[in-house]
């Protein structure tokens, strides 16, 4: 199949297949990034422009080591929350943004909606790097290339997503990617980090982290927002820590050759010990070496004109 | 003609054939970003250095993306107002900047003739980039460009600039050249915005908008720099929007194939209502695609040794 | 001899076999910057990340453009101290860039010993850029080639090093550096800068700076940190200045063909006068401009495989 998409702004609008040639794309990217000169000429004269409304070293690092490596050019502008509100609309900067002729648009948002709204008014190719709770499509993708590479396969897994659910678009994204895919998805957390149309989207719900785990073949911790934390959803760190956070103890519920998955940064000692994350189950440093092939991947497709490297 | 200045610090200094060979290349430059692959090697191995000492994305970008569009690599040096304060000074700055040998000064700084003042002291070349109230070269050269693209020439327009005069090195910039190039430039704004000088620069003061508008070739609206009104100006925002403006019903008063330009950002329901901003007349984001075509001009003349692409 | 280094921490390491290795790779790429294309393709398709902890504009520039005169790619990551307090540990932070396949991490941080922290637990290269009170390599690595240059030689020189001793990285690198050359230093401040282990490191220590240069061939005066001044360490400016502030009269003292440096920023009146840093035995600019070449050096014998450009 070709891949057609101007945009990619979330996991809900990829058909299956859609999903299998990124996820291809990036494996055979993936080994340029292994070479002694790691670089090829593919991208050479694209232009790409992360536009940033949230600080985020790690996913802009990454979309932009994925550029240079196919010899693209990155110009990056990180917008700060108080300047964009008294500043012009982002209708207005993304315009502007695309009056410059780039090839594609890569942003983060505050807003969940806010690539969609500009997808529709761009010539140029918009990229999700994140938009509010909604969707953060290229950390499922770069997700399931790390299930994929340590199972084998993507279906009739058990994948259980531990955290706070509701405030997490990792999680959105993760949970349509893996169902998407064939897998039986379990999401655990305290029952008001659990967001109500959960229901809908075919995953089970459970409120102990013991009974997501028992039986996963992958275990992913959300990373917890501790600006976000306080009497709203959950009483103290250390009864959060407690209840949901996994330790080595956990593992021997799960299928004996789990993985253990964290988008990153990771909280030691609160949602993760330390123990687990540096354990030998623990395939979180290959999560940030498939993002930058991932990334590879979505630039190749949408700005490659379809031939790979 | 050929080219041969070290430095390009302001409008006041180019004679109209200078101006014609920057379009002129501008012109044939623009052609790059159009391009799959929008890239040449011209400028491969020369180094250009941004110095901003004040915020701005937007030129700051199109500097990057003309100096990579042409090869040349580039180091931007953002400096915040409070740290250069109790640093070092401008011109240590820059002779630090120059001792690791770049070929090419970008400067923009909050005070009229930093840009003069270094050109003096370093070899290298020195670009303005805005200096204070002063001038802002390559802004009023894109403006030349814009309305040479429209209107087929310069000479014999009417060309009406509407706001806040006093403090708008845009206008300073696009007063001369266009009072340059042969055409009749019109300003219009509330009296405490129309700085007593102009009567020496060869241009109509008027102190209506509908006066300054009739029978213009050109409307070009000011940004209003909203974080210095106050009761010093105008008394209030909508008293401005509703004198000084531009809504659809004035351009009526214009010739038919009136062009609108805005330098951006825009503030829009302020000095630009949202109709005319987004209209058929208005050339705003072709201003900044124009943009980079006149930067990769000035960049190629400065630094590319004469040739052409 | 070859080069055989994983990571560059500190000039302690460093043999004195090594550090003239540098030195003549630094001088044979140093043409490099003064051709009309600055650059060449050693390090094509190298990725050199910089992650400082403490903002530094001018050390991140030398490295940066170093990097891109040997065409490798770079990414910059600056890491506010707010951010990093309640962000992630810095091991963590470093195994997550290097699971993006950097070839070399340039890494400044405020704390003595972070270089060495990471290069023990990354498999990639690590260079410092100036830990704590610490260590601060490439400087002390540029101050020699800047005096070989200058005296050409390294052994048997007068060397006095002014100013705040205890705090300076800068000057217990090149303290090391200096004396692991052959060449004599000593060293003279207030009282309260001179750190009491400066007797057990082969320097001589005097509290006047008359006695200091007297019949010195370098006279290298330190940045005083005003940020740290106060009643600390000296009364006030003033006398400060007055003491230990290198002016015209002090030259007479030192050897006919002195050569004075500082590492920059300099306060000018504070621990140099004008007259001195911009008269004729400066060689301050010619330090930035050797930054520039050292850097290529370090970076090309760490990740250039041994080949010369």
């Amino acid at each position: 199949m070709a891949y057609q998409r101007k945009d990619l702004l979330g996991i809900e609008d990829l058909s299956a297949e859609e999903i299998q040639l990124i996820l291809d794309t990036a494996d055979s990217l993936k080994e340029i990034s292994t070479r002694s000169i790691k670089k090829v000429p593919t991208l050479r004269g694209k232009t790409v422009v992360t536009l940033f409304y949230e600080p985020s070293t790690r996913t802009r690092m990454s979309f932009e080591i994925a550029a240079k490596r196919l010899s693209a050019d990155t110009v990056n502008l990180t917008v700060a929350a108080s300047s964009a509100v008294k500043g012009e609309t982002l209708a207005d900067t993304a315009h502007n943004l695309e009056a410059m002729q780039p090839d594609l648009l890569i942003i983060r948002h505050q807003a969940s909606g806010a690539p969609h709204f500009l997808a529709r008014r761009l010539r140029c190719g918009v990229v999700n790097a994140g938009d509010g709770l909604h969707e953060h499509p290229t950390q499922a993708l770069l997700d399931l290339l790390t299930v994929r590479e340590a199972k084998g396969r993507l279906s009739g897994l058990k994948v259980a997503i531990i955290g706070d659910i509701a405030h997490s678009r990792v999680a959105r994204s993760n949970i349509r990617a893996f169902t998407k895919m064939g897998s039986e998805v379990t999401v655990a957390g305290p029952a008001t980090m659990l967001p109500p149309y959960l229901a809908t989207m075919g995953v089970k719900m459970v409120y102990s982290l013991e009974e997501a785990v028992r039986g996963a073949d992958v275990i992913m911790m959300l990373r917890l927002q501790l600006e976000r934390m306080g009497q709203w959803f959950f009483p103290t760190l250390r009864e959060y820590s407690a209840t949901f956070g996994l330790a080595l103890r956990h593992l021997a519920l799960a299928k004996e050759d789990v993985i253990i998955m964290h988008p990153g940064p990771i909280n030691r000692g609160v949602e993760i010990s330390p123990e687990v994350a540096d354990g030998p189950y623990s395939v979180i440093l290959e999560q940030v070496t498939n993002g930058v092939a991932v990334r590879m991947a979505v630039l190749l497709l949408h700005i490659g004109g379809g031939e790979k490297s």
